[in-house]
This record gives structure tokens, sequence and C-alpha cells, in this order.
């Protein structure tokens, strides 16, 4: 089957997926698009995208079907809930879930997609709005080499890091990776910044000291300075890392993994939460700290 | 007077004062040396060094005293004691501590330097053993700015990245902003490996997705390397990472902040140090979420 011929659907076209769903448009393939709130896919729909009236119409059209919703329940409803996509989907085709979501439903998916002949790969990415707009996203797949390779041109539109971290679930694993790496990290740069406010130094002036060496982070140079501005317009929302870390936290339980620094993010996020800052961006953690 | 005439005395030549005396040394200054045991200096003696038999013998001789020990009682002891080097000085010198010690000590050291007529700066460095046979340290310094432009070129021998931060103990905060930095993500980066361990990822793999992206920091993609080829030789010993802590957590408590990244760290690292890996690299902290 030539690539381009195959018909793509795309489920959730919120801030991510909008700017992947587009991409696909822009590289030729026919995309059926459905997400919660029609208005929000207007401008997809002029550009090209053609609507459909709800998931199991895109699943019963779509050669792969592609996902991106918000949280592991929206992703088991989807997929495995009465008249879902699994239900509806063609033998043969493709899904793949760029949720960030639980490893465990990944398998869980991966296995009930196979017992009906359909191939299923989880691949969340990282690199935020930005990422996926420049088609720069680092995408994370767990699943089958075949089913990879076969959509692997499609995955290299969107990301330009694409890697198979193994099998189902993988994908979602090498995401916790990431954003336990992460969670502990915001807290060292947050503390970072208070200690130097603190202490009478002048906070850029630190960062021009401590970016380029052992202490250089991602957080470092690209979230600190909005903190110092005070600019906590979201980049990643705090609720959505709250239920990444959530994810994280259930699998390392799982694993019986000690975990000191991903509970403390996770207490510190919440208690940020609680401050009414889940609609901020993860940045907003270092008004946890100056309270 | 032309700098090249300066003489300048250095006390302590262990792994980063050595490299830093020797940049001295080849840049033309004469250097006068002291360390606690002779026979590391030897190679330092056959390049030109000249040997003085005591701290007090090096700060009686030199327009310009450097100061690279270990904890904030050797710097103390060093400065302020009873033949100590500031009683030896003569007015109108420079004394500059590149040791890592509290702020505190430093803003003591200047005001007991000034009723003396001499100048000090505290001038703590971050780039490592390599950043020091590079000259490529980053240097952060505390004290007056006509002080610390007078010594300027000599700084730019030893760092690529010179910042005077602010006044007497801003060199000081400033370092513990680095390490308070490097605390909190040294735990990320450790639970993030063991995550990857533990679910059955490929660690390299892992870190081929997420090092460049929003997770990506200096220690995960030059420690966790090392963790997973379980080196654990020190880049920086652990017994010192702790000294560094206790000193960022002292400082913090007297401004009344809230750390618990820090202390977390901090009780992690001391939790290592009892299981016999003082002398081990930083990145040994793996081995405590291991147990």
């Amino acid at each position: 089957m030539e690539i381009k011929n195959q018909k793509i659907g795309f489920i959730g076209t919120g801030v991510m997926g909008k700017s992947m769903a587009r991409h696909l448009l822009k590289a030729g393939y026919e995309v059926l698009i459905y997400t919660r709130t029609r208005s929000k896919a207007d401008d997809l729909l002029e550009e090209g995208a053609v609507w459909v009236e709800n998931p199991a119409g895109v699943a019963k059209e779509a050669d792969i079907v592609m996902t991106m919703v918000g949280y592991p329940s929206d992703v088991e409803e989807l997929y495995l809930g009465k008249g879902a996509i699994l239900e509806n989907m063609k033998e043969g085709t493709i899904a793949i879930d760029f949720t960030t979501s639980s490893p465990k439903l990944a398998e869980t998916i991966f296995m009930e997609a196979k017992t009906r002949g359909i191939h299923s790969l989880d691949a969340p990415v990282s690199g935020g709005d930005i990422g996926a707009q420049n088609g720069s996203l680092s995408i994370m797949v767990g699943g089958d080499e075949e089913t990879f390779e076969s959509v692997r041109p499609i995955f290299e539109i969107l990301g330009s890091n694409v890697v198979l971290q193994g099998k189902a679930g993988a994908g979602q694993h090498t995401k916790m990776c990431n954003q336990i790496t992460i969670a502990s990290n915001m807290i060292g740069v947050s503390e970072a910044l208070l200690y130097a406010k603190k202490s009478g130094l002048d906070p850029d002036k630190v960062l021009s000291s401590i970016t380029t060496g052992a202490a250089g982070s991602w957080s470092l140079s690209n979230l600190v300075p909005r903190m110092i501005k005070g600019d906590f317009a979201p980049g990643f929302y705090v609720k959505h890392f709250i239920k990444d870390l959530k994810i994280a936290l259930d699998s390392a339980s799982e694993m019986d993994m000690r975990t000191p620094g991903l509970e403390l993010a996770l207490s510190l996020y919440e208690e940020l939460a609680a401050l009414g800052e889940g609609d901020s961006g993860t940045q907003a953690l270092i008004k946890v700290l100056e309270r």
C-alpha cells in the first residue's frame, strides 16, 4: 500500500493534536477528524480535513487512527468503551495513541487490538506546542517493530526524534522517564531562583554563571527566565503535569520502586494546583516555595 | 602596577588548585605555593613554582594570595586563625578564595580583611577538574568591583565565564544556587534511570529520546551514561557535595527559605555516604534508590 493512499483519522485536535493533524494534511494525507468541541476544529476543516460525527465513524473509515486526548480515562473510553474505536476499526488497520497515558493501559489496548487483528502503538511525544508546530517532536514509541516501520514515514513528518523504545507500553514508560526527570529538576531550579532572590543576587546574572555548567538544563535555560519575569503562562499545564506524575507514581509503585523525588514533586504540584494554579505553566512551581 | 609583576601565592594545590596554579605559571606569573602535603606539589615545583613553608610565609610575600582548600573550617583557620594569612598579608594586597565555602564566612573575611587594608574576593568555581585543566571554569565572584576589575585578567586565565555577582559573599551564594540546582536534578535523573531499568527499557535508547528535550540537562547527558556503565569514579566527590549542600541548607535556613528538594537530596546523599560511598562520584546516587 502506497503510504499517501492511507486515510488517517485524527481524534482530539487540541493544541498539540491540531498542529500534528495540520502537518499530515500538508504532507498530502486525507485526514478525517473528530474532536469534542467541533468549533475548535474549524480551521483544520478549512484547510481540508474532513469532519466525522463521532470516534466510531473515524474508526470505520480510517486506515490509521490517531488519538491525542487528555487523561488515561479518556483513552480507555475512546479505545475500549462501548461503540468505541477498537470495536469499529477494520482488520489490518493501525491505532496510534499520542496521549501521555498509562503504560499498563497501552498494553491492554495492544492486546485487545491484537485479538481483533488491529495493530496498536503507544507513541507519546515531548516537545510541547512549539515542537508540534515545527514537526520537531520527540516521539517515544511502544509496539511491534513491523507496525512501527510501516508508519515511520508518518512519524517523521511529526517529529525529529522518533525512537521505537520496545514493546507495547514502552513508549509510555519512556515518557514517564522524561517526566520523572523534569519533576525533580523543577524543584531544584525553583529553589535556586528563590535562593538567588532571597540572598540579594541578580537572578539573570546568576543564570549567566550557572546555565552553561553542571547545573545546566532545559528548564533552567527556558523556564527560569519566565519565572524571573513573572510569566506563568502555560507552555505545559500544571494540571497535565500532575496527571503525568500520578501515572508515573502508579507505575513506579507497581514496580516497587523508590521515588522520593517524584513523590515530593507531585505533592508540591498538588499544593500548587490547590492554590488555583492548575491552568498555569509548570514554571509556577516557585509560587509554592515562595509562600 | 603591571599585572605580570604581581607575585601570586597559591595555597591548596589539590586536583583543582594544581591545574589553576599551573595556568598562572604558564601565563608568566611568579607563583609561590603551599599545600598540606608537600609531595603533592612536586610537579608544580618542577614547573617553576616556589615552595614556601607555611601559609603565613606565602601571605607575607605575595601580592595576591589565592586559596583553594576543602571545608569552611579550613578556610576559617587559614584566613582568621592565629598566624594565619590575613594577619600576615601586606596592606593593599588581594586575597581570593576559590573554595566553595560559607557565604557568611566570606563576608566575615571581607570585613576582617578590610580593617587591615586588604582586599578580599570570594570566587568559587564550577567546571570540575576538566574545567580547571582547560581554563574553562565558571568563576562566580563576590566583592568590590574595583578589586574584581584589577584581577579580572587573572580570572580570565583560569575561567571562560567570569562574573562579578555582587558584594562579598555573592560568589558563594551563586555557587549555592548552582549546587541547589544540581541536587534535585540528580534525584530526578537517578529515578528516571532506575524506572527505565525496572520497566525493561534500554536505558541508552531512553536517553536518545529524552536528552534533547525538556528533560535535558548536563547531568542527564554526562552522568547518567556513567551510571548505566556502572562507572562511579569521582568527577565530583559525594563527600564534597554533602559539604556544599550543608552550606546551602544552613544559608537557606538563615533566610527562612523553603527547600524541600535540597533537604531530600542532602538526606539521600548522606544515606549514600553511610553506605561507604563518600569517595564515589555524585552519580553514585542511584545506588541509594536501588537498595
